[in-house]
């Protein structure tokens, strides 16, 4: 069985760990999310990739989800000292990715490549695939009543700057038209048995992936062999401001608003027992709604998940 | 007394760590190479700035006379994981620096306001100018009989990646034609007391310098009130490739061969005491010869040599 999953950061992460070991990791293309993207100090940080990639390293900080076990901050601290941006905080192992892309990338070669690469560095059995290799940036219009108010700013900036505490009107992905699919993502999804969509954010997540011309349209075609697993439970996202983002932008936040989201591309969605009782309502918008545990709090859990996932559409 | 100092990087941070001691830092300052600055991982290194800040801050490593205290190697390790460039061994502290100045002249800053700013948060006393905020890029010519020679590379790659151990047929200054003097470089030699050449490589740390269109002109018109410390001794120098460019470029690796490479723009020269024999040579290449010990161990023979300088110039 081959198996393509559309990822964002967190979540997904979390959930490729569990289908590692319930299918052999060299049967999964994670195709990833790169609206995240963006320059620090100038740095190119592609924050998905490297949380799918740390996580399935093993490596990724227990207590954060995403940056590297082991880090250190000597560098913040100094860029600290000059006054320089430190809000997104880069630790000094996790700097090594950024100086490796960033130096590869100024050589000419695509991020894909620069990913395979280190993918392979970390010995992590999967493929890992950016979305796309065209720049594309999610971003965020604020609506909050101060004086960012109307201020459209990129999505990390919105997200860990401000720490997605400022209310959003509108989310746009910049780029996206001229954007092509990256080196073999639409043959994967073409080839796979089934498609996954993560338990990721909707919005700011899976939307930027399917922003690329071309991979809506290769998902849509596997409809029927395509699963979700809603990042909604119980009305709430389990990390981040999902749930938020879709109130804000006048969706619903349940298993319900995903299904709205989701239901064209997508013919199964995946929700928590807590929100069993709304699987009449997910079907009355046109998905197929398999109940099941749906939390990942370990390895076991995650494994289970992954596997109910593959069970709903066998 | 006002004091402009032609400087390279650890000879001339020594030299500084002394001058302060025997001068007021604010009557000081700096005038800094920035042809060994060059670009790795995407970030603006700057290597001789750094020199002179790190040791004047009392921060530089002692071990190595360059880099951090208390430095240590994370992000590097991760670099070298994933097969990148690593001959260049940027510390974890020290890439906040680069990390900084990267940023900000992506803002669109010149290099002598961020660097003024770097040199602010270390408390330093005196000015640090660099000589341009222009690109000028010191490119040496190989001629080994290996497969590089007649190669013309970046000066860290000579010099750090090749650990100077190959010969070199020439060295030229990429850029200096089209660059301008940094902002307060002109007006600091014109109104200097005493403009002082560091004990720094003639050939990569102040040739460059005085590459700059101008600078030169500027020393010149102060020949008078402008005194060199020979970066060599009995023939050898103190640290670095300096002899062996100097005869592979055609020159006397000498205090004589470092007068005639400078008394058209210096009017007097220092010269250690090993080289007191050579002092009637010195003068006959044009150049007020003052012989005084120049070697520099510690904090008090730096302030030494600095009082010394002075006083041959008094």
């Amino acid at each position: 069985v081959s198996i393509a999953v559309l990822a964002g950061g967190v979540g997904a992460a979390k959930f490729l760990a569990g289908l590692v070991q319930v299918v052999e990791p060299g049967e999964i293309t994670a195709i990833v999310n790169v609206g995240d993207d963006f320059e620090l100090h100038g740095l190119r940080i592609s924050p998905d990739l490297d949380t799918v990639t740390y996580t399935l390293a093993g490596e990724v900080n227990p207590e954060t989800g995403w940056g590297l076990r082991g880090e250190t901050w000597q560098a913040m601290d100094v860029v600290g000292r000059y006054g320089g941006a430190d809000w997104f905080r880069l630790g000094d192992r996790d700097l090594g990715t950024h100086l490796f892309r960033t130096g590869r990338l100024a050589d000419g070669d695509p991020l894909s490549a620069v990913t395979r690469e280190i993918v392979a560095a970390w010995g992590i059995g999967i493929r890992v695939l950016p979305a796309t290799d065209d720049p594309l940036r999610t971003m965020v219009t604020l609506a909050g009543d101060g004086p960012d108010d109307g201020a459209e700013v990129d999505f990390q900036s919105y997200f860990v700057r401000r720490q997605h505490a400022v209310p959003v009107s509108a989310v746009r992905f910049a780029g996206a038209e001229a954007a092509t699919p990256g080196p073999g993502v639409l043959d994967a999804i073409a080839t796979a048995d089934t498609v996954i969509c993560a338990p990721s954010n909707p919005i700011v997540s899976i939307a930027p992936v399917l922003a690329v011309p071309g991979i809506r349209e290769a998902v849509t075609a596997r409809r029927d062999r395509t699963v979700a697993v809603s990042p909604i439970v119980a009305g709430s996202a389990l990390k981040g401001p999902a749930d938020r983002m879709l109130v804000e932008l006048g969706h619903e936040a349940s298993v319900v608003g995903v299904a709205r989201l989701y239901f064209d591309w997508c013919s199964t969605l995946v929700v928590d027992e807590a929100d069993a009782e709304r699987a009449a309502d997910v079907e009355a918008e046109g998905m197929r709604c398999v109940v099941a545990p749906t939390i990942m709090r370990d390895p076991a859990s995650s494994a289970a998940v992954a596997r109910a996932v593959l069970d709903s559409i066998a």
